[in-house]
């Protein structure tokens, strides 16, 4: 006992909490999406994993967005409160020492103590990749979805603009019990053409579960003429997901960035 | 006999022989490289076994560019002559349905019988990325080379302006037994910045073996100021391997097209 009075177990304070913030940039293919499922590979269960690993405690991270499976992040934010003791210049790398490679720590940052990655955000961007030509692709499978019919950008900039502003994006919406509101705004929707690619930005103070997967594929729909441009009105007033389009596949969404 | 007579065997005349060409897409990670080698996964191989399966009747491919394994290809260009009756536009779709999904043929088209992939080919051009931060990639890894040091990409053209031209490249190529000359004339070699990416582009009239990534591996040096600029001509004068730099990894560089 005495020996342990020596070390001076008893008498170290306690080291203050800081609130950490992290942007991370990760390859979503191999996960079971953003939040922590028991049992499954998920980007918060390894990063809190790797979290405990280094500083040596438990530790729980909040996520700005929470990424269906197979989606991919270049600018996600967590944030977490830890004693840990490790200086905050080398959590990034001691992170990426011990993370898979399809997960990358950009930045680590000490934020005041009211900052949550999720509740303090107010604005996510998200996007989409479409690969438009007949034959499929060899090198960024992975991160775009084949398209292989034409697409009028024009119908589909229409139906854009009638999805852009504050509204009830339950149609746009696979079922959430946690989640009681379904109005949102989308601030920024656009599509444009790159080359091969389509690429669709979309940008909202927050995102109902599949509501970016669920716009793309609506819209796809109507760059293929099967539905009017007008016809998402209709969906949006009608509150009933049957009447969207299909879910467009989670490989092609990237999270790009979260605003405070 | 007579049976064998009566369904007309006998009396077929031979389909004329038709030369192709196809334009090749393919992520090169997990082959062993373009050229064939028996027991190995290779780009060759692959292409040659489909068209023996569409085509029914064995097939040998020439290659303009045979890329080191873990090289990519969006443009890469083979030829063959194949007595196959398929229809010249059902060849790309009927070889997409049966090789791997790291194989895209994006066109097959007939052509004069004179035309030879890699003998009619008068300018290949490659491209190599470099990821210049501090954090490695989660998401396109496997498509660039992660350089963590501050590159100058001043000195870096300076010493790419120094090595275009009509040269013997000796010093910037592995060794292989099967190529005499290793004069080659560099058309174009290009370094510039795009966002946290440098990209490097070489256009020559052919390339010696390994010499796209002998030349990235030594002008990385350059821009870490490990060497001088003026020193590339000190390389090319004394035509010995061992004074370039070292050999970039193969996962950087893609194939981006063939010119005839």
């Amino acid at each position: 006992m005495t020996k342990f009075l020596e070390t001076g177990q008893k008498s170290r304070s306690p080291a203050p909490v800081r609130n950490v913030r992290l942007v991370v940039e990760y390859d979503g293919t191999d996960y079971f999406g953003f939040q922590r499922i028991p049992g499954r590979k998920t980007i918060q269960g390894e990063i809190e994993w790797a979290l405990t690993r280094i500083t040596e405690e438990p530790v729980i991270i909040a996520g700005a967005g929470r990424t269906d499976a197979g989606v991919h992040a270049l600018g996600q934010v967590v944030s977490f409160q830890s004693r840990g003791k490790i200086p905050i210049e080398r959590i990034a790398i001691a992170l990426n020492s011990v993370l898979p490679n399809d997960i990358v720590i950009r930045s680590a940052e000490e934020m005041p103590e009211e900052f949550h990655a999720r509740f303090s955000a107010v604005e996510r961007a998200y996007q989409y990749t479409i690969l438009n030509r007949s034959e499929p692709a060899a090198l960024i499978g992975r991160f775009s979805w084949h398209v292989p019919y034409e697409l009028s950008l024009k119908t589909m900039r229409k139906a854009a603009k009638n999805l852009v502003g504050v509204h009830d994006y339950l149609s746009f919406s696979a079922a959430d019990s946690g989640v009681r509101g379904h109005t949102r705004e989308i601030k920024e929707l656009s599509v444009r053409r790159s080359g091969e690619f389509v690429k669709i930005d979309i940008v909202a103070n927050a995102f109902l579960r599949s509501m970016a997967r669920i716009i793309v594929g609506t819209l796809v729909e109507v760059g293929q003429g099967r539905r009017e441009a007008a016809n998402v009105n209709y969906i949006l007033e009608a509150r009933d997901r049957r009447l969207a389009g299909r879910t467009a596949p989670a490989k092609g969404l990237v999270l790009m960035g979260v605003k405070y």
